[in-house]
């Protein structure tokens, strides 16, 4: 039985430091891997660094700045309108089954990263997500009860979404899902052993401090385990890939007035027993 | 002057050796680079590859099977309805500016592998198209007239599609274009100065011998240099990352009788000077 940790990246970007915390302790991780990514997850990761981590030095590094708690992933692939009380708000109908869109794997960045309005913008909405990182490859699931062993763990994700690029702009929404910096990701990685019902988990949002989305993970229309069973028949679903698995309602564009994103505005995220996360929006 | 030489990887999936090819010969590239990924575009990697062309030894490893002449990109990008024969046999209208979806990046697999029928697919459909590396990072660009110095090269993309997935199953178009195997690539990666026009190159398609597609990259309704600088607006394209920039006409979702891929076909598919690629259709 090993102590319950989590797993972070701190340091600039690009050259981030793997670290795990345990209780009030940053323990260095480069004993164990280079880095929290594919062939990290592949190679069975976080069972490995549990059993290390009486061996791991004390972090001695900066750690001004938290990074994604992965590296970058291999895809993101996100849910569609995946709680009622959103779907409704936009004045879209109950899907009958996931909607998959993409987001350019690029776009995360760290939990506290400035998020970058882009150019042309007067739609920059904000969306928080339970995401999901994958730890071993899911490929035609025979069914969900398979699924939710394939999950290396739960993160804080935060979808930002350009709602003019996404809908008035052609009707596919990658356009409005990739632009930089448009998913912060963290702070932590909480191994899926962890926590205890992915399915029962408190996400809110807050703009400005004001609260803004304040919902549960209780509510998706298509569960966690349902989700990845499906995108396992449509693609394979590999080590270190992530999955946003959808918002709930109170979003700008389902708002009175919407009240989009405008440089200056932070928005605070949190998800139950995953940590709080903070960005400011800068002008590109 | 160095003399034409285009980029492939040979080996087994997962374990392609990067080689040049000049004329008949075969050059084994690890000399320059471990593999032309992001990190050898984003250094000026063709620029090295072709000054050490004298330098390097003939490749000696098995040359047997014929990858992708790219490691697995940071992201695919693809491009609808930009051939205006293809908008009008699918019943789209002319888009007034690109449409935009994605492809699982991992989809990317060798020119001569074969591609496999999802489980469920009774509409697996073909697309040639110019596929385009990006050479160096491109954000914000002012103008389309500065785009293509961001080409690293072109080669021959099968976009392969599955209609149903893609039109009937929730309208984003990403669930029909990421399952496995579905981005052929290759044979070769030709530098971009080796490319007189790319926007006068023939490309050509045909299901078991019988011509399905025969267009030219002179109908796109947005040119290579207008699609590269408008993605450029919505998203930063990286070294290595890859654009599939449309398809013409003569797709099984367009012809009498809706003919698609079944178990046992082979499709065959080449573009002017980029040379010849060819899949056998394998079910899932």
């Amino acid at each position: 039985m090993t102590a319950p940790f989590t797993l972070a990246r701190l340091g600039t970007a690009g050259r981030e430091v793997p670290v795990v915390r345990v209780g009030d302790r940053v323990l260095d991780a480069r004993g164990v891997t280079a880095d929290y990514d594919a062939g990290f997850f592949a190679d069975d990761g976080i069972a490995r660094l549990g059993s290390a981590l009486d061996t791991l030095p004390e972090f001695r590094g900066d750690g001004t700045r938290v990074g994604a708690p992965i590296a970058r992933p291999g895809k993101i692939v996100c849910i569609g309108l995946n709680y009622r009380d959103h779907a409704e708000e936009t004045g879209a109908a109950l899907p009958d089954e996931p909607v998959i869109f993409m987001k350019d794997p690029s776009t995360l960045v760290g939990p506290f990263d400035d998020v970058l309005i882009p150019r042309g913008s007067e739609k920059t909405d904000w969306e928080v997500e339970l995401g999901v990182v994958i730890g071993t490859t899911a490929r035609y699931l025979d069914s969900p009860d398979e699924a939710l062993k394939h999950v290396a763990g739960y993160a804080v994700s935060h979808d930002v979404s350009e709602r003019g690029f996404q809908l008035e702009r052609g009707g596919q929404w990658d356009k409005g899902k990739s632009c930089e910096t448009f998913n912060p990701f963290g702070p932590d990685l909480v191994p899926a052993d962890q926590v205890a019902d992915p399915q029962r988990l408190g996400l809110r949002l807050w703009v400005n401090g004001e609260l803004r989305q304040d919902g549960s993970t209780e509510n998706m229309l298509f569960s966690i385990a349902h989700v990845i069973w499906y995108l396992s028949q449509f693609m394979v679903l590999h080590p270190g890939d992530v999955i946003n698995t959808g918002t709930p309602a109170g979003v700008a564009l389902g708002l009175p007035g919407n009240p989009y994103l405008r440089a200056g505005d932070t928005v605070e995220l949190e998800i139950d027993g995953l940590g709080r996360a903070s960005q400011r929006m800068v002008q590109a």
